[in-house]
């Protein structure tokens, strides 16, 4: 029998990171039938868990076909994630060490790691200390993402759901922000802490039937707050209309401020030394109150744009599944320190395909809406990001519902 | 040809609200082809902007089958919504006089207003003066709210789409708040001013794959600070849990100051005097990190959970559309002052059947959460709300996506 496999999620959790985590475990389940590997391990809470020896039999929770389609559906990391940060080889070695005597007790031969920019680095780290040891596992990173912010990809698997959550979630808004016809100013904050991506989807709102959201904000320009009070009071002068701006929670003044910071005492940050935001569409609600006197309403999308696995995107389902699979694939060939990453074929009809790339062209890079994607006043996105994500968004992965309820799996 | 027929919205639109509006308009032609009725005039804004002569001719815009199933997946009021309070027929005549005036210029002799518990006293003030005035135009109610606090009815149209959302969404959050195993604290705040119906089906969440909100408070009971405090404190010893907690907007303490109230300065009231409730969870998220230092995340559902079209309960939608199409034809036999309500038959498996009752009996009465399906430790159900709620979100309408995006219908 082959080596063992293990697999792990680290990181925020997205709408189809458990599609990923599906496509690695039925196609190891494939390879283990030809004898090409062994059991498939899933770590609890990633490396963290790892390194306190948690982890699971994936046979034991996924038995069949229909808990796989199920795992697909299920949002959330399955497994459980974390934010851990590993050092540099070079300055500690001693959690390396740990990690690789664990691995070689539980004889795992390919190793898995669903993740963003940090679990990218993760891994690169980890398959440097292991060429140096002369260790044989293979280690592959698996790309997720709400934000987008991936750089060689095309796009990031979990990225269209939350974009379709967005879109439709904002649409649904637009309608309701009009019913009363009062010109009361609804801010909407997404998730995107130094990229646009996610918050540009709003943009798709817009249609035969749908007015759009009036301003869209991006992190990737300096926010300038004169120039948001000074549109918000113009917009407001539109008789019958109820303007709907959409922000992203990561804006910042010219002076490199949050928005979010600037109503808030505390602002914590966590353990890789990111300030935790909250509170840029209330902020902003507060000083269009006090300064135009309007009504209005902020609203946080705040987690329910990453777990909202009741508006799966069917591409993004399928490419999350096949990045997972392509991974295990190319492990059996014997690759290592790599990433799959999604190349587009084309827009129109969409067509994909999963290479295999160097992990270090991924690791710590982070890829932002492209300057000429912004429009002129900074206040919107041109056509381009609209042919880029419309694509992504199409298709809807039904949840399934058991007695009214959207059924999942959990560990 | 019959009279022609006038329908407006009013109040905080629903996820179904288009239903009845597609039930009475569609209803309506019918009784249109018999030569009972005539036109099918909407009002924009409801009495507000009647009382300006803003109507539309529902035919111009709803103009075939295809028409009437996209309205009834639209979200938000189609005709436009208003909180607009008439005043006692003695108090003051003028408006009364006024709105007469209009119906009569337009030959209305059918009037639908689709709304809570302030349209039905609306309908009900109309009615009285109608009559006083010797007037033939029957007025009809047609019962929306996602409070579900309308009383008679055994639950109100709207309600179990707002319920399937909160349901639904808090078993995702409650699945991503886990994920890291960090013992955070998610603090989940629903819609219910004076009732907890909709707060209460968080508890829906619960079952095989889900452990469910730990504790969910409603307003019908004082909210202890202190009690609220030491069940989180104990919730947060449990290894590796992440605890949920779900909150009504208008939770109060046992001295009468709304919880919402207690971080913030200004409370504007709107038209009703209600006051504007904001920042629960907010404010309860702020006590537990200043006295537990815990990490906390505080999400309100906000307009979200009357909007999300996309989570209509096959049920709701049809008892929507049911309640629409029987206003139109008890008032086609001559009724007026009614209101159509919603009878449970049984509940396993489910029934309904819809009734005409007298206005007088749902106006201005709030409908509460029986305290007896309320829990000991008044933080949680019993199941006798769940054997309430379950049968009502069975089923799910798709909206009618093109190119990823739900379709819907606006003037």
């Amino acid at each position: 029998m082959g080596k063992n496999v293990i697999v792990g999620q680290s990181g925020g959790p997205t709408a189809v990171i458990n599609c990923s985590l599906a496509g690695v475990y039925a196609t190891a389940l494939e390879h283990r039938a030809s004898g090409k590997m062994g059991r498939v391990l899933g770590m609890r809470n990633g490396v963290k868990g790892l390194l306190e020896r948690r982890y699971v039999d994936m046979c034991e929770y996924i038995r069949d076909d229909l808990d796989v389609e199920i795992l697909k559906r299920t949002p959330s990391s399955f497994l459980g994630s974390c934010r851990f940060k590993l050092p540099h080889p070079d300055a500690d070695e001693e959690v390396f060490a740990k990690i690789f005597e664990i691995l070689k007790e539980l004889e795992v031969g390919y190793f898995f790691y669903i993740g963003g920019n940090d679990s990218m680095d993760t891994i690169n780290k980890l398959s440097i200390y292991g060429e140096r040891m002369g260790s044989h596992i293979r280690f592959m990173g698996v790309p997720k993402t709400i934000d987008n912010d991936l750089a060689v990809t095309d796009h990031s698997p979990g990225f269209a759901s939350a974009a379709k959550y967005v879109a439709v979630t904002t649409k649904e808004l637009i309608l309701d922000a009009q019913v009363y016809g009062n010109g009361a100013v609804t801010i909407v904050e997404a998730m995107g802490r130094n990229t646009g991506w996610l918050t540009a989807a709003a943009s798709l709102a817009k249609g035969p039937d749908c007015v759009g959201a009036d301003l869209i904000y991006l992190p990737e320009n300096p926010f300038d707050m004169d120039g948001f009070v000074n549109s918000v009071a113009k917009l407001t002068e539109i008789k019958g209309h109820s303007p709907v701006i959409v922000v992203s929670e990561g804006i910042q003044l010219a002076d490199g401020r949050y928005v979010s910071e600037l109503g808030r005492e505390d602002v914590p940050a966590d353990a890789f030394g990111h300030i935790q935001l909250m509170g840029t569409a209330s902020y902003l609600a507060g000083q269009i109150r006090a300064k135009l006197g309007a009504k209005t309403r902020a609203i946080e999308f705040a987690t329910l744009q990453r777990c909202a696995a009741h508006l799966q995107s069917v591409i993004d389902a399928q490419e999350a599944y096949a990045v997972g699979q392509n991974a295990v694939n190319a492990a059996a060939l014997g690759q290592t320190n790599q990433v799959q990453i999604i190349k587009r074929l084309s827009s129109r009809p969409y067509a994909f395909e999963i290479c295999s790339m160097e992990i270090e062209k991924m690791a710590n890079i982070e890829k932002f809406v492209p300057a000429e994607w912004i429009n002129a006043t900074k206040d919107n996105v041109t056509k381009d990001y609209i042919d880029y994500a419309l694509p992504l968004i199409q298709g809807e992965v039904q949840p399934y519902y058991v007695n009214g309820m959207p059924r999942h799996i959990k560990i």
